[in-house]
């Protein structure tokens, strides 16, 4: 399900909302704003309004059934059935998030999202499993990506493989990619990138530690 | 430096401007709002808004000055000197993004973010190293972090340990933390926390793929 002109910013909340749901389902059947707010870090205010874009989920008074909400989000977030996903570049840092990857899709029911490929240039690695997930050759991707229904793809190969290797992944079929090279993807308008750059993520932070000297 | 009240988008965007003045470094001198937009992929009219925020920068049709504008990021960044950092939880992601981020610290001349201490609970792992860097038992944080002068950290423990980690990296006086942990951070509203949790933004990227259904 796919909803046109909202912010990124409210999207950005959604699985945070749906982790809190998570949480507290089980121990309450109905959660009010206030409540998902303060768990979710998101003023009541904005949780309302936030869900408020995508239908009347909540009763005045009483708050949003969690179950119901729950089932919602995931429909909203394209969660409500298994999602293929491929990671690229199988170095010290793709090794771990593929088993990080597994380990989260094992423990975690509301996480339809299979990582179900590895790629690598390295012949040594190619043949090869991480967590009984295969590793393939980069050269591979045109075949396999469209044969696993793969969308979602994760990149952490080199910076300076980067480009190429986005490009292989959406000529291939990928419309969302999780990029954690230090390079900023060039892709067409209907694939969606989020920058997973470590360095990215630090430097704004940085930012925030000045703030004490206000 | 920091400035009241500017919104943390603009603040997301600034280490991405920052990155594409790195590559035309030395190649051009001179940048303009739409070259530097078109290599951010960000619109040449927010460009010249984000960086209004922070003073006049550009000039009318010449653009922005490379090296000054670098310079001037760097500060309202505070990556205009060197910015201590620790890591907890040394496991497979923990050590991947340690030596991840070392690397990153040896190749980029701009990354003045340096990663100095680890901590694990794993007495196997205390007292080692990884690539030059200490592992540190979590209960030295008290003492090690006021010591090394350590600002920001990365949290990479289990769900159940997040929590009580963060509580410690912040009564240690630690302000900004990079969260790979599943769990929403509870922390004092001078302390920053960015959440790199992958399923967050896995589900976040699942929402676009639902974007071609329109």
């Amino acid at each position: 399900m796919a909803w046109k002109g909202i912010s990124d910013a409210v999207i950005r909340r959604l699985p945070v909302y749906l982790r809190v749901l998570e949480e507290v389902k089980g121990k309450e059947s109905c959660i009010s704003s206030h409540e998902l707010g303060k768990r979710a870090g998101v003023r009541p205010a904005l949780v309302r309004k936030d869900l408020a874009w995508f239908g009347e989920f909540g009763k005045q008074g009483v708050g949003y059934d969690v179950e119901f909400l729950q089932d919602e989000l995931r429909k909203i977030l394209n969660l409500d059935e298994p999602l293929h996903m491929a990671l690229v570049g199988v170095g010290s840092l793709g090794h771990a998030l593929a088993r990080y990857n597994w380990r989260r899709f094992q423990i975690d029911p509301l996480f339809t999202i299979k990582l179900v490929a590895l790629f690598d240039v390295n012949p040594g690695l190619v043949g090869g499993y991480v967590d009984d997930i295969p590793i393939y050759s980069v050269s591979e991707i045109p075949r396999i990506v469209p044969e696993e229904d793969i969308r979602l793809a994760i990149i952490t190969v080199p910076a300076d493989a980067a480009q190429e290797t986005c490009k292989a992944l959406v000529e291939a079929g990928v419309k969302a990619i999780l990029n954690f090279a230090p390079v900023t993807l060039d892709v067409p308008k209907d694939v969606q990138v989020a920058n997973a750059d470590l360095s990215l993520e630090l430097q704004r932070l940085a930012y925030y530690i000045g703030a004490e000297q206000l």
